[in-house]
């Protein structure tokens, strides 16, 4: 990689895979990118279920996300990555009160995104799915009630050239100097 | 940068800043690798406050974050950015019926270690403050009533060395695999 801004630039939502395996190994070095993100007080509240067999992966795609959505691209994609929060005292009783957050889905987005930009610096696509039932996807990783599903993450070897870069609000839209 | 895995590593809280301003064009590229992150829908409800000016920086510290937290550290850094979700109808009403998700704070964390990790590269020391009160923040900023602030990130050249690492969960203890 020449430098992160060419790494952000290169990451798109990537729905056309190859069937191909991606090596345990590769996946191991994008959960170990994840590992290492910043939470809340150290919390490390995320969770993966890194799902490679064919039969979850299908069950997942069948019934761990809304329906009538067009996700019938992700079963090409070898890796499904589950992300989950672990539910714990202090982070989810303690902390809303105090300030109307809830830093463990900042937390899991940072750690999401961190596993997402090492998996495209390996030259593999991902893109996160949102639109899923957390306790479906639960029932089928094998995650205890305590373990709340926020996302799924395709991972695989993308199958063609990037079809199109999606638009973005120009920066003086989202920021404001003072 | 040699690879991602490095700027991961590489990335801490960093709670000692020298004074020294950081050009308002690294400030810029920070926001630009954040404005590049994915979101839900592409709905980018990410907005930031670059606040470089010493009194309103000070009033945010004083005024924006939970008293008695140890925060003195942070008065050095010669940035702060606040980061607050944009509500929208879509993100905020009908996607939390459909699937219990918050997807925007997802996405806020995402942008949000865009930014930081861009700082990294660029030598820079950064700092997540989670523990604000929100309408403080949104009032010293300047923020309308449909921006929510969700956390302050500290920006600045760091005083010295790394102190210490901070440790991780074991990679098996917070992934299954399938």
């Amino acid at each position: 990689m020449s430098g992160f801004s060419e790494l952000v630039a290169a990451r798109y939502s990537c729905r056309a895979y190859r069937t191909d395996p991606v090596p345990r190994a590769a996946v191991e070095q994008i959960l170990e990118a994840a590992r290492l993100a910043p939470s809340a007080c150290n919390r490390q509240p995320w969770r993966f279920a890194a799902v490679l067999e064919a039969d979850i992966r299908a069950r997942l795609l069948d019934e761990g996300i809304l329906p009538g959505l067009g996700m019938t691209w992700a079963a090409a994609a070898p890796v499904i990555l589950a992300l989950g929060m672990k539910k714990s005292f202090l982070t989810h009783r303690v902390a809303p009160l105090l300030s109307d957050v809830e830093y463990p889905l900042l937390d899991l987005g940072i750690a999401g995104e961190h596993a997402v930009l090492k998996a495209t610096e390996l030259g593999l696509g991902t893109c996160w799915i949102g639109w899923i039932r957390p306790k479906e996807v639960r029932r089928i990783v094998g995650w205890p009630a305590d373990i709340q599903p926020q996302s799924l993450i395709t991972v695989g070897w993308p199958a063609g050239p990037r079809a199109r870069v999606t638009p973005r609000l120009p920066l003086d839209e989202i920021v404001t100097w003072r």
